[in-house]
């Protein structure tokens, strides 16, 4: 047995099942164990960044680290941005890079690069595979280090060789670390600050939002306590809808995040950080609570954040709630598409079980309070800002769970970093409904100019406006092989959704977006 | 005046014009700058990878450096492929990367990453701007250093308050350095290397290809002594055509380049090191000379190329010539694209003046000898092996040469790397005939596969075969602006490469490649 097939048996023995792959001659000996064994789905995307970010979908849904294979620095570089997502996102990942034979590094060949200083930036933990009699334990140690509690981001380095090479050995992961025990002084001191009739923001994130159970809980504890219970601005997954307990979630403009935040006093953290600003501003602080504000963190990012907040509601004699945040609005009549009618439009058309991949920016800001009352979903979003994350992820989730409907919410100008991953929804029949909000603009970046004080003139305007020439999403998809059409109105747009998630395969809707 | 208009006023000042820009929060400062000063034209990427491409493809044309505006860590991953790419060809490039105000960095916002970090593998320099009123002096220093001799890859990274800070100061480059001088002693061992009577090659790259004048007196020195001239697989620019001389370059294929190099005893290296393999292969060496080869270095990576050939040439007697090495190949007529009728195709219609951008991998193995006799044309390759080059390479020369055609002969499965290039060529207009050679698969794998000693199962075949479906270019391109065809004659394609060069705008020809 090679070093490449002890590899691949030993992640399959591990439980793992797909690989998303985007291989060079590097990796030819993981194509050709892969291919002899049989026994993972390789999932090709034509792109990197589509690479690992299906990986970081599937792991999202799977409740599996996400496995991709790709080429050399180059392949990884490609591959970095949504390694950044999922990194932030505490994606459990397991990345193996392909590099040159040990024999070649010297030599200076003309894709030679220093590969372990490109994963820096991007993961938790690196390491480059030793001997062909190492390498499946070495991939074992990734398989650890990713999955532990909270997840990592790991990339594995594989000389060309050592995946050629006889003596590969099969073996088993070591044990990964748990989450930390639930800190009964952090309960106390959590119980006393509810108590002290402060206002007080619970701030949870992580595995706190991906149960409903959980999310009741910190309901329950809003009710007995007067806490405001709220999400940070992106996450990795929240579970929601069908009625149950729905969460807020800190909005994205530095203004009114600010807003949100000044009334609190106290704030008590679960498995995240102090907020911090996505940019710092001229004259506005980086860190949204206000300075006075008590800090008690319940549990830490490495805690376990669903045992401090059954331990929480237990000590405050507090029920679990289900409850909706905020009604469904109408459904929509003819008429434009603005953010409000787009809103209602998805809250409308969601199916039971769906999954939602929001990189919507600007004009889907009205969209997650909207479908709080809807259908009951899993809500994937952006997590590290790199945009070009929503094509991936939903098709990653798309392959993790083949019987839900997966609706991407994507705005324009991101999906353009990787509009690639549409060919591998085409090719794995993927049932994925991509909906492109066009509003032809980095919209977004408008705010931002005019937030760094800035009066916007032809030459910077044409630096955020991608109306020259207009993108035509739906030639786009049809180039991939999938199909597609542009809606103008926002009732058709409700009922294009509806047909599009029932029907298998993906299917991409083009949404003009007013306003 | 503040930082940022420090920048862009002292680039400015040093001659340069465009800056190809895919801009974030972080670079809003550059953004009003540019837009205020209206000095330099702003060219716009959709993907970080086409502006360091386009960047690139500039620089090669037009002797200036190619300057880039990309987005912290995770932009700068996106660019990283052709960075590398460029920084292979020794391009002189400057990349400036915004990053966090100094003050947010610590606080892990979900953008926070290393970018030095990410910037190291695919840079020569890189520094970080240390106060407003240091960063034009700074952005000077990195443009000494990305247009001294050989060129290099410069990256300055922006933190976004150091921009908007008042107190920016204009600044003037630093002198940079030019190539080492002729090396008589080098000179003279090369004489007696060619005067033993031993089987010799000439190695010559880098700058040694860009004039007519260096090419031709390679040419009198291979009539007057017997050697063989050659220049590497892949070259930043060759100057060929127009019944000039032209030279050969090593093969790809590793038995196809050891077969080539077995004859020499000798060898004379040019601005170039010793040809070193692509990848490793079991059982074959990395270096490609014979180990018996003795090895005389004429002019080094540093050196003056042109300025050590033209004394040799002086020492050994030999008057320049100027013949073309392949005799054109006979006019296609109808019937399918085959590789030959490809290069047959290319040879009858390219025209006076032409620039071709090659990134045609297997399919266009025959396009390079082909075009020996056809017209004067500049022949930019893929430089560093990470695919993804040929759209933004041909995208940036033409931004370079407007009252040149572009020709991009690009292989299929390299192009969706940075297909959003056709967007950026739609919205300057630029006269670029891209030529996908479709052959439905990563072609050049299967290959690399069977190298390593592996017999494809259907596994490994659904990971190299693009066929699943099949890409329609046509689509893709009217999708971003471009209008094109697809032809699967040879005579037609031929004429469509004709048509599509002779007018003004961006035109994709998708040629089905038969066997």
């Amino acid at each position: 047995m090679n070093g490449a097939e002890s590899v691949v048996r030993s992640l399959h023995a591990a439980g793992v099942e797909v690989c998303f792959a985007n291989p060079g001659t590097s990796e030819m000996q993981f194509v050709d164990a892969l291919d002899r064994t049989r026994l993972l789905r390789c999932v090709l995307g034509l792109f990197e960044g589509v690479v690992t970010g299906a990986a970081d979908g599937y792991a999202r849904m799977a409740g599996k680290p996400g496995v991709s294979l790709l080429h050399l620095a180059p392949g990884l570089a490609n591959a970095g941005a949504n390694l950044h997502n999922a990194r932030k996102a505490r994606t459990p990942m397991i990345t193996l890079v392909g590099d040159h034979a040990v024999r070649h590094r010297g030599y200076d060949a003309p894709l030679t690069a220093d590969v372990a200083g490109a994963a820096a930036p991007f993961a938790d933990w690196v390491d480059t595979a030793r001997s062909s009699e190492s390498f499946a334990a070495q991939a074992m140690e990734a398989y650890a280090a990713a999955t532990g509690h909270p997840g990592q981001g790991a990339v594995l380095i594989a000389p060309a060789d050592l995946g050629w090479d006889e003596g590969g050995v099969e073996a088993g992961a070591p044990a990964a670390t748990g989450p930390a025990a639930v800190d009964t002084d952090a309960v106390e001191r959590a119980r006393a600050a509810l108590a002290g009739g402060e206002r007080t923001v619970i701030l949870a994130g992580g595995s706190a939002l991906e149960d409903h159970q959980t999310l009741a809980r910190l309901q329950g504890i809003a009710a007995a306590t007067g806490a405001v219970i709220m999400a940070p601005t992106s996450n990795r997954r929240i579970e929601r809808g069908g009625g149950r307990a729905d969460i807020r979630r800190l909005p994205y403009p530095i203004d009114l995040a600010l807003e949100t935040l000044a009334p609190f006093t106290r704030a008590i953290l679960v498995e995240t950080q102090p907020p911090v600003a996505f940019f710092a501003y001229p004259g506005k602080p980086s860190l949204l609570l206000p300075e006075a504000c008590e800090i008690v963190t319940l549990a830490g990012i490495d805690g376990d954040g669903p045992g401090a907040i059954a331990a929480l509601a237990d000590i405050v004699g507090a029920a679990p709630r289900t409850e909706t945040r905020v009604s469904r609005p109408e459904m929509p009549g003819a008429g434009p598409i603005t953010p409000e009618a787009l809103a209602a439009a998805l809250a409308h058309a969601l199916p039971e079980g769906a999954i939602v991949v929001d990189e919507s920016i600007t004009a889907g800001r009205a969209l997650y309070d909207a479908t709080s009352d809807a259908a009951e979903t899993s809500w994937l979003a952006i997590t590290g800002g790199a945009i070009g994350i929503g094509p991936p992820l939903a098709t990653g989730a798309a392959v993790a769970c083949p019987d839900r409907p997966v609706i991407a919410m994507q705005a324009d100008g991101s999906a353009m970093y990787t509009i690639q991953a549409l060919w591998t929804q085409a090719r794995e029949g993927l049932n994925v409904t991509t909906v492109i909000l066009s509003n032809r603009a980095y919209e977004i970046l408008k705010g931002e100019l005019r937030a760094v004080g800035s009066n916007p003139g032809p030459d910077a305007l044409a630096m955020l406006n991608l109306d020259r020439p207009e993108l035509d999403f739906v030639s786009l998809a049809r180039g991939m092989g999938v199909p597609g059409r542009r809606v103008e109105d926002a009732r058709e747009l409700m009922e294009a959704i509806r047909t599009a998630a029932s029907e298998p395969g993906p299917f991409l809707i083009e949404a003009a977006i007013a306003g």
